[in-house]
C-alpha cells in the first residue's frame, strides 16, 4: 500500500503553483457541502463579487471555471469562436503559442503577430496587422509566464476596437500581481488561473465576460463545441436560477475564495506593491552577481522573473541543489528558453522579503560551488538595500 | 469583507458529493508542491497504479482528467470522436442524455436506444440497435444517478464487441461502490467521479483508455477538438515523459489519491458489501414505511437510492426540513423525476449504519409532521432487524 500523503516542505518560487497561506490551505480542507446548498450559494455569490472587484469589472459574468488556467483559456475561445471565424493571435512566447492551438482547433481562422521571445507588443505592431486582416477577436497575453514579458493592454485595447474586434486576455500570472482593469482596458474576455498570484492551488480558472461578449456568445449559430464550458448553461448555474449543470469543485471554491479574500483584505495597491517591491529587490541581488533578465527592459514581470542562466552554469545542477538542498523550487525554461533560463516566481503569499534573501543566499551558495564569480554577499547586499530605503 | 469559510455540518446523503472522510479533507489541505517536483510524481505514479487496481485494468493510459466527472464524459467521448463518426448512446436518464449533447458537439452522428426511466438496457434492446447501424462507439451509463438504475455492463459488451464497435461506460456514481471490471468486460473507454463513492471532494475525473481506444485516438485524422482534454497530450505528462502540458491541480490529486488509498485499505470486496448492505438496511426501512424505489427491482444501485415521494406529501418540505433541523441533505429529483423522486446516497464514507439509522429517524419525524401514515418506529426496526441478521 502507497504511503499517506506527507509532501517535503517547499518553498514554490517557480512560474507556479506558488505556496498558498495557511488560511487557504484551511479553507480547502473544511468540510465539504452540497453544490445546491444555501451556504455554498452563498459563499459563490460573495465570491463572485470579490472576483469582480479583483477584475474591477461590473460584469455579471464573472465567475470561475471549473479547471485549470489553460481550462479558462480553452473556455473564453470555444465560447467566442465559431467555425471559420477570425481570430488574430499575439505570440511572443509558449502562451501565445498555445491560443493558437486551442483557437485552430475551435475552427478558427488564426493569424498571429509574432515578437521575439522576451519582447512586448506595441500598438502600432497590433496596427499593421489589423490593416490586412478584420479578425472577430484578437487574443493577448498579458504576462507572457515562459519569458517574464509584461504586456501593456490599455493602448492594444483601443487599436483592438477601433477595428470592431473583440479583445481577449490570458490574464493567468497577471491577475493579483499587476494591475489589471477589465472595464476600464475595456477586456471582453480575460481568464486567470488559481495557482499563480492569487495564491491557491491550482485547479480553478477564474473569467469575466463583457456584456458585448456575452452578445456574442448569445447570437451564436452554433453550440459551444465543449459542453463542459459552455458559458450559456454555466450562467444558469452561477446566475439566480441555480439549474444544476457539472457538480461545482466544492473545496476549491473555499480556497479561492481566502485566496481572493485575503488580497482584499491586503488591498489590492497594497497587493501590487508588495510584488513589486519584492522583484526590485530581486533584481539587484541579481544584478549584483551579474545576472539578467530575459524580458525586456521596462516590461519585466514582477511576480515572474525570468533571468538568463550565466555562462558556463549548469543549469539543471543549480535547480536540483535549490530543490533539494535548500526546499526551494524554480522554474527551467521552456520551449525556445530551454536550458537558458531560470523562472524565478514571487507570486503571491510566495511574494516575501524573507524568500527573496534566502533564495540569493542559496544561489550564491550553489554558484560558489560551480567556481562561478560573484563577489560573496553581494547579492543580498544589494536585495536589503532596496528594503532599506524603505525604513 | 465577506466572512471566512466555515461551513455548516452536513450529512450528504444526496446523489454527491458524498461526505469526504477526514483523511481525505487532511490530505487535501496539505502544503503544495510543485506539478513537476519529484514527491509529485511519485504521487501520480502511486496513484496511477491505484486507480488501475480499482478499475480493474491493465490500462497505462489509466489517470485523473483535471476537472469534475462531466469533464471525464466529454475527455473520452472527444478523443475517440472525429467529425462525422456514428455513435450509438443508451437514454435511460439525464445522463444518457448528456452523452448525447457532448458527442454531438463533437461533431458525431448520434443515435439512441431509449428506456424508460428507471429501467434499463437488456442485450436484446442493443442488438435491436446494433442490426441497423454500425456505430464506431457505444456509450451507456452504468448507474444512472437520475433514476438509482444498475445497468449490468458484461452482457452489452460482447453485444458491441461483435458489432465492432469500442465500448464507452460512464461511472461515474458506479466507481468504488459497485464492482466495476474494466479488463474483464472489455470496456475501451471509462470515466468517473471523485465525489460518489471515492468519497472525495468534487473536481478530478478518473478515467481509463484501452489499447484498442487508445489505438483509435493515435490513428485519429483531426486533432481532438479540446486542446484541455486532449489524452495524446496528456498522456506525455502522466508518462514517463513529464512533458508539462497543464498545472496539475496538485492538492485534488492529493484528495483523490489517500481517498483510493482508503478503499483499497478497506479492501474492494468489502466495500462493495459495506454499500450493499447498508442500501438493504436503508430499503428495508424505506420499504417499512411503504417508500418504494423509481429504479426496476433486481437494478437499484446500493449508493444511489431513487425513491417515490409518497404521495400527498410535499417534497420540498421535506428535503428542507432533513437540511434544515437535522443537516441531511439528499437530492431532488432531476427532469422526468422533479418533484417525484427523493435521491438518497450511501456512498463512500456516507455508507454507515449510523447515517441510515439517522436519516429514517428524521424522515419518520417529518413524514408524521405531515400526517402521512406510518407506524412510528417501523423503519429503524426493519432497519436494525437487516443489520442484526448479521451480529
Amino acid at each position: 500500500m502507497p504511503n499517506p500523503i506527507a509532501p517535503p516542505t517547499r518553498i514554490l518560487m517557480g512560474p507556479g503553483p506558488s505556496d498558498p497561506h495557511p488560511r487557504v490551505l484551511a479553507a480547502l480542507g473544511a468540510p465539504t457541502v452540497g453544490h445546491l446548498d444555501p451556504y455554498y450559494l452563498q459563499v459563490m455569490d460573495e465570491m463572485q463579487q470579490m472576483l469582480r472587484d479583483l477584475f474591477r469589472t461590473k460584469n455579471q459574468m464573472t465567475f470561475a471555471i471549473s479547471g485549470t488556467g489553460s481550462a479558462g483559456m480553452e473556455a473564453t475561445l470555444v465560447n467566442l469562436i465559431e467555425p471559420g471565424d477570425e481570430v488574430l493571435v499575439c505570440v511572443n512566447g509558449v502562451f501565445g503559442g498555445r491560443m493558437v492551438d486551442v483557437a485552430q482547433r475551435a475552427g478558427a481562422q488564426v493569424s498571429t503577430v509574432d515578437r521575439p521571445w522576451g519582447e512586448v507588443f506595441t500598438a502600432d505592431d497590433l496596427r499593421d496587422a489589423l490593416a490586412s486582416s478584420k479578425p472577430k477577436l484578437v487574443a493577448v497575453v498579458m504576462a507572457e509566464t515562459s519569458t517574464g514579458a509584461w504586456q501593456p493592454i490599455e493602448e492594444m485595447s483601443a487599436v483592438v476596437h477601433e477595428a470592431g474586434a473583440l479583445l481577449l486576455v490570458d490574464a493567468v500570472t497577471a491577475l493579483g500581481g499587476v494591475p489589471v482593469e477589465v472595464d476600464a482596458w475595456q477586456i471582453d474576455a480575460i481568464y486567470s488561473g488559481t495557482q499563480k498570484c492569487l495564491g491557491c492551488p491550482p485547479g480553478l480558472a477564474p473569467v469575466s465576460f463583457s456584456p458585448r461578449a456575452m452578445e456574442v456568445i448569445q447570437g451564436r449559430k452554433t453550440k459551444v463545441q465543449s459542453w463542459y464550458l459552455d458559458v450559456t448553461m454555466l450562467a444558469n448555474y452561477w446566475g439566480s436560477d441555480r439549474v444544476y449543470h457539472h457538480t461545482a469543485p466544492i473545496n476549491m471554491t473555499y480556497a479561492l475564495y481566502e485566496a481572493v479574500r485575503l488580497i482584499h483584505e491586503e488591498g489590492l495597491a497594497a497587493c501590487f506593491a508588495r510584488h513589486q517591491h519584492n522583484h526590485a529587490a530581486l533584481k539587484a541581488g541579481l544584478s549584483a552577481i551579474g545576472i539578467t533578465f530575459a524580458a525586456q527592459e521596462g516590461h519585466q514581470l514582477p511576480m515572474l522573473n525570468a533571468v538568463r542562466v550565466p555562462a558556463g552554469v549548469d543549469d539543471a545542477a543549480v535547480r536540483g541543489g535549490l530543490l533539494n538542498r535548500f526546499g526551494i523550487e524554480i522554474g527551467a525554461g521552456l520551449g525556445a528558453f530551454k536550458g537558458k533560463v531560470w523562472r524565478i516566481g514571487l507570486m503571491g503569499h510566495t511574494s516575501r522579503a524573507g524568500n527573496v534573501l534566502l533564495f540569493l543566499a542559496a544561489l550564491e551558495q550553489l554558484l560558489a560551488e560551480q567556481s562561478h564569480e560573484c563577489s560573496p554577499g553581494a547579492s543580498i547586499a544589494a536585495a536589503n538595500a532596496v528594503y532599506a530605503a524603505d525604513n
